[in-house]
């Protein structure tokens, strides 16, 4: 475990500067336009920094596992999978209103907060900040494929990565799309939540940047079925494992406050479960914190009680489990040629430290 | 100009035709996701249909006019287009806050209603429609650009036209933003309107496309500055035509309510010269008007009389007029080597018929 961490944290810093090469070539290209567009790369670094970098890790793992030797060219390709991310980030951050990302404003609120040095107390400050987020996102969007398509990959070989990541950003859209739903829903249950991190997280986070970096490397299509086998238990299982640490975690290491979840309305695995097992007192408890912006620390503390209580806190902790076992299962299985051992170990350390990370 | 308007109207049933099966193959497969998902592309049906098709058709002719030969695959690449398009129509919505696209609600707004369902009076109606919009947007943008890697041109070409999408989509971003920003800023010039229709209009409308379907003919770098001369102030032209017939026009056929601009708060050439040439008394009326949500019919007809008696009218027609000339003269220019006749005509119609429409 200790060994994937540090490994994580060693390919990260490699990441993250090819990524501020990126936008900082494009910063200097595209102040040029107006004043006005100076700051907008400026203010992404904020979302675009400070992530771990699993995504753009999987993709240069999974490169050199089947036997890809270009490390400079993957690692533009780990940092195009992180701008991708960042876009991704910049307009769930509007849906999800949330303020703070990595311990600072988000893109959207550093707008709103923009608007009103031009017309103080702007009636329509939100929807602004909202709309220069929406374009910042498609910004990024597209400033990362251009930056794919410029790799030195054969032309062939990006095409067939490329129809894999649009594919997947589709699926990606419609699990955003199922995952909104939940809070209008009458009733959402386990297979609602479950089939939101089969997207995000199974296929998204893990599956996407893993067939990439694998489909550059030249790999088969049917050993891309291997990596799949892997991906999606091991996404569900950091999934469940997030939403528990991001209420039950420490807020400074988590870059939020405990209390997002709640106040955005997030029906998380954990609120589901306490809510079936609960009484009536319980579920009215949990009912009236979701949702709710003027949620006060006791509200908090109670609905952490009664996630304990309900052993709703047990059983995501052990589905988490089970799906990570899954995962190392399916690696133990996983030999479809030589594969580099390297790589196989850092897959195998991430599904320890997923389970037992703090962060 | 009657011979463009033909071939258009021809070229949009063809472009139609092969959007739709890309949406209803999609749909197809998305429907099994989710209950949620069966209507999800069928929801954007309204904005992906009822357009004109010029970008499509501009793919398509440029093609032609390179020599190249394959109708089926440049017809899947202009639906791509189309596709591209009707992504950032849903994001500009959500944008500009506008209620009606092509005659029919917009995306939001028939997801902000769709939430009513689900809780009547529900006070997070708008963020719910608007969300649920952005992901959809999102959707169509990835699945656009997979049926782009999936058609039959070589690989390489289709890194190079993609290269170039993206390029151009991450100014067209920026072009977005300085447009927002026009809502806040004290003073909006001729410059600023003009860099905006640049961006959004001469680059992605028109020049966008032209290479795009030049590229994928196999035109060389060089060559591609030609359609750049004609781009730039063809699409200038059109959009300040767009910006007329939108406040002057009929519009049971432009398809949305003359006071829309207005009430979006859209500083339009038109409204920037009139604020310039009109009395204290005309700019005040105006400045009243601008982002009025209750804007009456009385209040429309006074700004179109300012509009009309400062010869802010006259002045977007004439401007409009010089660079539809300019157009059309480096079209005279153009023969870089054998262009096919029919596609030059169609170009040469454009410029006529953007002047002359209705809608």
């Amino acid at each position: 475990m200790d060994a994937a961490k540090s490994s994580l944290i060693t390919i990260a810093e490699k990441i993250d500067s090819v990524l501020k090469t990126f936008l900082e070539e494009e910063s200097k290209k595209s102040s040029k336009i107006s004043p006005i567009i100076n700051n907008v790369l400026l203010n992404s670094y904020p979302v675009c920094f400070g992530g771990k970098r699993l995504r753009g890790a999987f993709a240069y793992y999974s490169y050199q596992m089947f036997g890809g030797k270009n490390e400079k060219e993957i690692l533009k390709v780990s940092a195009v999978m992180e701008m991708l991310h960042s876009y991704l980030l910049i307009h769930d951050d509007v849906m999800d209103s949330s303020d703070v990302r990595h311990n600072k404003p988000t893109v959207h609120k550093v707008y709103e907060r923009e608007s009103d040095q031009y017309i103080p107390n702007y009636s329509n400050a939100t929807h602004f900040g909202e709309s220069i987020a929406i374009n910042i996102g498609d910004v990024l969007c597209h400033l990362s494929l251009m930056n794919f398509t410029q790799t030195d990959f054969k032309p062939e070989i990006k095409i067939t990565a490329l129809e894999k990541i649009h594919r997947e950003l589709t699926d990606t859209g419609y699990g955003q799309i199922i995952d909104c739903y939940g809070a209008i829903l009458p009733d959402v249950h386990e297979d609602h939540v479950l089939k939101v991190h089969y997207f995000k997280t199974g296929k998204y986070t893990y599956e996407t940047p893993l067939h990439v970096g694998a489909i550059l490397a030249g790999a088969e299509r049917n050993e891309l079925r291997y990596l799949t086998e892997y991906a999606i238990p091991g996404g569900m299982a950091f999934q469940i494992q997030d939403d528990i640490l991001g209420m039950f975690g420490d807020e400074e290491k988590i870059g939020k406050s405990a209390d997002s979840d709640l106040k955005e309305g997030k029906k998380t695995l954990l609120i589901i479960k306490a809510l079936e097992n609960g009484n009536e007192d319980q579920r009215y408890i949990i009912n009236r914190a979701l949702g709710n912006e003027l949620l006060t620390k006791q509200d908090l503390q109670e609905v952490k009680q009664i996630i304990v209580d309900t052993k709703s806190l047990d059983y995501s902790k052990e589905i988490a489990k089970r799906y990570m076992n899954q995962a190392k299962d399916a690696l133990s299985q996983f030999n479809p040629r030589d594969v580099k051992k390297e790589s196989l170990e850092f897959l195998n350390g991430i599904a320890d430290y997923v389970i037992n990370r703090e962060v």
